[in-house]
């Protein structure tokens, strides 16, 4: 598959798991996976997995504008996904940017680094 | 140089001299190097370099909100940025998101991928 292809389907697949079954993302990550989610890191799928289930909101959209990908070094692939967050009954969209880079290990892809900022003023 | 400080000086440097200095940017780039500007993607510093002196507002400043860093793969760094753009006359920001992956060569860091976006619903 190409670059493009396997950012689509991951880009789609991420947001539908993260929307309806977060505990579901823990296949995406590894041991050496990095998560950056807003001020805080996390390194392995541990401890980014008990992050991811901490949120404190119930329902959650993930609305996604738009994906890009690049090839990127030793065979990655950038993702870079902008879009606005629907949090449980509130009808105002925050923006939302997040940048992926995915990796293979064992013919599979998983998720290398991940950092996730709302767009919004510091 | 650890990640954090490459990828801060990288950050400032890059948007003082597009906001002041755009020809100056070239430094950055190399024949790798891959672009993607809203729709559209470039390759190589010549292609990079005349997209990014195209754009046409006259004047242009970027408001960084954020910046994050994260070590990847083959010892190269993601960056991603969000904050707004200030054009021209207009007061009004839009928000933009961007990342980068920093690659090293011959000793010098360059910027392997750059994707850019508008955080704007499509």
């Amino acid at each position: 598959m190409d670059f493009v292809t396997v950012g689509t389907e991951f880009v789609n697949h991420y947001y539908q798991t993260f929307d309806t079954n977060r505990a579901g993302l823990s296949n995406l990550y590894t041991a050496d996976s990095m998560l950056t989610w807003e001020d805080e890191q996390f390194k392995g799928v541990e401890s980014i997995m008990e992050k991811i289930g901490s949120l404190s909101f119930q329902k959650i959209q993930h609305q996604v504008f738009r994906m890009d990908f690049q090839p990127s070094i030793g065979g990655s692939i950038l993702v870079s996904s902008t879009g606005q967050l629907l949090m449980d009954e509130d009808s105002n969209g925050i923006p939302f940017a997040q940048s992926f880079v995915l990796n293979q290990a064992n013919g599979a892809w998983y998720v290398h680094n991940d950092i996730f900022r709302l767009n919004i003023m510091a």
